[in-house]
């Protein structure tokens, strides 16, 4: 699928860019241009249009017009990513999804499995874990038994999300779509063995998603994490993990994790780069003819939302 | 774990019955006491008592008094199966779980997890599997290709549920609890490949889980499937599945799975002996050291609450 010349590496991985958002915007392309070894040939959105880029208005259309092209990036909204996944993999095209990786875990092991039909690489992309602190503040957990942990995730969605009317639709998961980041960094400090009890979810009248919510869970070695999310903080934003040992010593991560701080002493403090972490992973994916599609961060939305208790929330207007 | 003489099947598998209700009583003894090669030595539950058996308080007592015992079946409400599928694994016993298998996917994969570490046998049962029509559906679809599924699951929940208010509170899944039936025998007939795609939700203004839904799925290879969930049927009852091939060819599962019918002629029609033939495999589950656990249809049921569509419906009082 991918001629000699990408398989080796003498030549950068051509890539054609599936959504035109502020994430794409944002972050995708930045990071493509920051990577030798990735060229982005093509765009497409059904609006959207580049300075530069050639944008097609269908993936079928840019796939015809640059059969160049070896790997997709796909930054839609979650609510189309599966036919998006289905047409790029059966063109042989390698596959980057941003998160989540679909709308729902049906979806998503579809892909996975398209993928593995077909041969091509998989990454379904958590950026949070790329983020400074995170390795790190793994080994510490590594080394410890943890007595609980606590996830404080608090933006105001008018600020990190204008527009994105998609986010309180039916399948848009609301305050769950910045707060999967914070699962995808659990899952990797704690293992993907988390499991839900228990799970408030505000949803507004008008919406069909949560806007806060508060989620009990337990980790595979028994530790306790309580996550609260907000949508409608409106002072300093809040993406922390706080995280208990046994003997007391205790660990945080801010900011999305690019501050790590231990027992009360700030020991990193980086610049987010997640993005061209992301990336290098991809291109290493690819390289190596490999994949990397976990999916419980989702697993957990889905369970907290089947035992979650629904709570009528104010109506919401942007 | 299990003694020698289990083992080989030269005497009844010595089984501890966890919860004492109406699926316990209606189901579960009868189909123990329906085949040689099973004995019921004790049960538990937090109040009901009953006529010949000795009933515990709790899993531990049960199993401290009985050490004999080398299976449980595991009868409760879904909320609380994975503290006493741990329980009981922990302790040696193989595990026969009720449907659903547990609350959440995290808890399934949990149990499913623990099982294998302590090579024990674990059923998640899906009793509507071993209705009779079911297989001989199969076979019919496996030579076909299907146009498109129809469900209509409609009962009476004051008639079938009557006292069982764990079902509208949140992990009750409401009109899923009957419907997660039909989606063990759609996965049985057509893989558990299904996705959703969109589901509308009606959760009364007092309850945390819908009594009524629809349900938009596709097959894996292709098929439109939709579902229609009602927990407000007051006339006939309706468990039946429909579904067209491509050449107009049709076939029908009503009540159940207890009637086959094909291109409109009734070709099975069966009493309904699910237990009895769920309690075998689990039998030769244990005697061969398997485990079958599929957790398919709990997936789907967390992937339309995932995505689902709330609609506020009228208060429901019992």
């Amino acid at each position: 699928m991918s001629d000699a010349s990408s398989k080796d590496g003498s030549q950068p991985l051509k890539i054609g860019l599936i959504g035109l958002g502020k994430i794409a915007l944002d972050q995708h392309l930045p990071a493509i241009h920051g990577n030798p070894g990735l060229a982005v040939v093509a765009a497409c959105s059904p609006r959207a249009t580049h300075a530069t880029l050639p944008v097609y208005r269908s993936t079928g259309e840019m796939l015809r017009a640059h059969p160049e092209i070896e790997a997709v990036a796909i930054c839609t909204p979650p609510q189309v990513r599966q036919a998006i996944a289905r047409e790029a993999i059966d063109a042989g095209k390698h596959v980057f999804l941003e998160k989540p990786p679909a709308a729902t875990l049906g979806e998503a092991e579809t892909i996975r499995r398209l993928a593995e039909d077909k041969g091509v690489s998989l990454l379904a992309s958590w950026h949070s874990r790329f983020a400074p602190g995170v390795e790190r503040a793994r080994d510490w957990i590594g080394q410890r038994r943890l007595k609980q942990v606590r996830i404080a995730w608090k933006e105001n969605v008018r600020q990190w999300h204008p527009g994105q009317t998609w986010i309180f639709a039916p399948g848009g998961m609301g305050v769950f779509d910045p707060g999967i980041n914070s699962l995808s960094i659990l899952t990797r400090l704690l293992g993907p063995e988390v499991v839900v009890h228990k799970a408030d979810l505000h949803i507004p009248t008008n919406c069909d998603a949560p806007i806060q919510a508060q989620v009990e869970m337990v980790s595979g070695h028994g530790a306790r994490i309580h996550a609260d999310y907000d949508f409608l903080q409106e002072s300093q934003q809040t993406w922390s993990i706080f995280v208990e040992a046994e003997q007391g010593e205790n660990l945080a991560l801010h900011m999305g994790g690019t501050i790590l701080e231990i027992d009360g002493k700030v020991v990193l403090q980086e610049k987010e780069a997640e993005y061209p972490g992301l990336y290098a992973h991809f291109l290493r994916l690819v390289r190596s003819g490999s994949s990397d599609a976990d999916f419980s961060p989702l697993r957990i939305v889905a369970d907290a939302f089947l035992v979650g208790k629904r709570i009528a929330a104010p109506e919401y207007h942007e």
